[in-house]
């Protein structure tokens, strides 16, 4: 996507290094960082610099290219593998994206192993882009009759599943961009997404892109849903079951059911690799993540005088809680969006479309 | 209640003045206010130095008697009944307790409306107290019964509905309060209560009481409840409808749709003036204060030198909307919690209570 004129990826090869867009000083700034080494790629992905399942998942496939170049040993590999798997717990495009790279240099030679690495990690951000895209074409149809039908259309959002959160294009904003390029008339509700306010990233994302968005407190979609200023709600996800449970940023659950209960359709938006085959029971398999509490005691903003800074909201000793991510079942997902098509939330329906994924 | 072992009430009178505590500098700073005329008052309501429904009606009853002291004349103290009436909109709390002045000292003679104000704004106050332990005791019951089974109640709230929001003692929090000092184990879960934080009031006079508790994002009161970890959510509320239906801080509806959906026994726990029997439809009729965007992109805390100062965590031009309360039906609600009983959230159960009042 284009910032100020010039088109970016949130993550792409820079000769033997990585770069990325340093997303802890968005939106207040713009800047990129070259990653070096794994363990740089291992700290942008704990901080959260890069984050969003998609990305975070290209991120590690370029952590192994790293790795190889700095150690070539299967001790070295597999400690490199374990320290990028271990960043974060929930997404599953993580382990994924390591495992097939893993798996792709695994017969080679070690003198090959490193070319072979950045390939694979370089066509997995390429198809992300690509299954964002389609994505996109198969959500913007949702957009464009409800569109056909009332002249416009509200989304509501949770958390950033645009392009910062993948490679390029979004999941969940995969549609609307398309949708407003072909001039549907979209507005956006953006959840803040407290603790870490990623619903200002989508703001910025948005308006960059020239998208009319709002951006609302977590406590008020409920309210705007019952007096009908909310067309449908799409999110992405950071694991979605066999069975079509959505697991996704912490808030997305209440959002679901306050959809169900005012008649708008839910949506997830995302790619085959978000989709993990083995997990059954997704409230109780789907490991969640617990972030510091200082997420929540401290935030970060602009001083009066300009200045890139945090305030402590809490007090000293103020105990604080801070579960990552919550799991929507599916009984309350309208659809699927995926890359393949439109899909019911249910182990049949998802297994139609990824006949050769689906074990 | 005890701040630093001396006690408070949220408000008093100080000769011909007005105490309050600031509650735009909790949790920082615990500082007094002198109001001085009833245009003071207003701005203290305004601007949330006092805030909650029960409390600003004590605060508008006051600013009366300050009206009358200003200028005795039926004009001035019209005029001033309406300027405090317009502070806010949604409690009703507040023109119920204007009104309740006015219709005291209506039949008296100009000499003597001073002084009849005054004592009704005590006895307001006084009632308030009185209300929320009747409040305290009634709801006591379900906590114990929890803690009979379980060893310990988890208790949700949402905004504060504590000694803060009231004249002392609380709505949400008397039960709390009475249940922690009967030795009952109670831990409370409190939601942030973004955009003005007004969890963190409720953090603070929680743990100025010695009540363990837990602050927590908005966004994940739901997670908590799909894994057993809240016996039950009581909230207050700032208008309730003849019907049960309840109208509380923005985010109340989303947590009881968690609720529900888990099996979680939600209360609303208010005092009689808190239910307006004229309303029918909650959802239409009540209205909803849409408060600045300024709130959403604006956090107020610590620097990390020590001073209280306010960030600016959006972007210029960053487009906000900020509805201020939501409406949780009736269906949504277990039993409210009143200061004659619990009663089930329907008209049927309410006017059994308040046989005197609905019509």
């Amino acid at each position: 996507m284009k910032v100020g004129g010039v088109s970016y990826r949130s993550i792409w090869r820079d000769g033997d290094r990585v770069g990325i867009v340093d997303q802890t000083r968005l939106p207040f700034e713009f800047h990129t960082l070259r990653l070096e080494t794994s363990e740089q790629v291992g700290h942008a992905i704990r901080s959260m610099q890069v984050r969003g399942a998609p990305l975070i998942g290209a991120a590690a496939a370029y952590g192994i290219a790293l790795a190889l170049a700095e150690n070539a040993s299967d001790g070295n590999l597999e400690h490199s593998a374990e320290m990028l798997a271990a960043t974060r717990p929930t997404a599953v495009n993580l382990r994924w994206a390591i495992e097939r790279v893993l798996a792709r240099i695994a017969p080679l030679s070690p003198a090959s192993r490193g070319r072979s690495a950045w390939a694979e990690a370089e066509a997995i951000a390429g198809e992300d882009v690509a299954l964002n895209l389609a994505i996109g074409g198969h959500g913007l149809e949702l957009l464009r009759a409800i569109a056909n039908r009332k002249g416009r259309v509200n989304v509501l959002t949770h958390c950033n599943a645009g392009w910062l959160a993948t490679v390029d294009v979004g999941t969940a904003l995969a549609p609307i961009y398309l949708a407003h390029d072909q001039g549907i008339p979209v507005h956006v509700w953006v959840d803040e997404t407290r603790p870490r306010n990623q619903g200002l990233l989508t703001a910025w994302e948005l308006s960059q892109h020239g998208v009319p968005n709002t951006l609302i407190a977590d406590n008020a979609g409920g309210h705007l849903m019952q007096h009908g200023q909310v067309d449908m709600v799409i999110v992405g996800a950071d694991r979605v079951s066999a069975d079509g449970d959505v697991c996704n940023k912490i808030g997305t659950y209440l959002k679901a059911l306050a959809a169900r209960d005012c008649g708008v359709p839910f949506y997830a938006a995302v790619p085959g690799p978000t989709i993990d085959w083995s997990v059954n029971d997704a409230l109780r398999e789907i490991p969640i993540e617990q972030r510091s509490a200082e997420e929540l005691l401290q935030v970060q903003g602009r001083t009066t005088d300009g200045r890139l800074d945090k305030l402590r909201i809490g007090t000293e000793g103020m105990a604080a809680a801070n579960p990552a991510f919550d799991v929507t079942p599916a009984r309350l997902v309208t659809a699927i969006i995926t890359d393949r098509g439109i899909s019911p939330a249910s182990h049949q329906g998802l297994a139609g479309l990824y006949r050769d994924k689906a074990a």
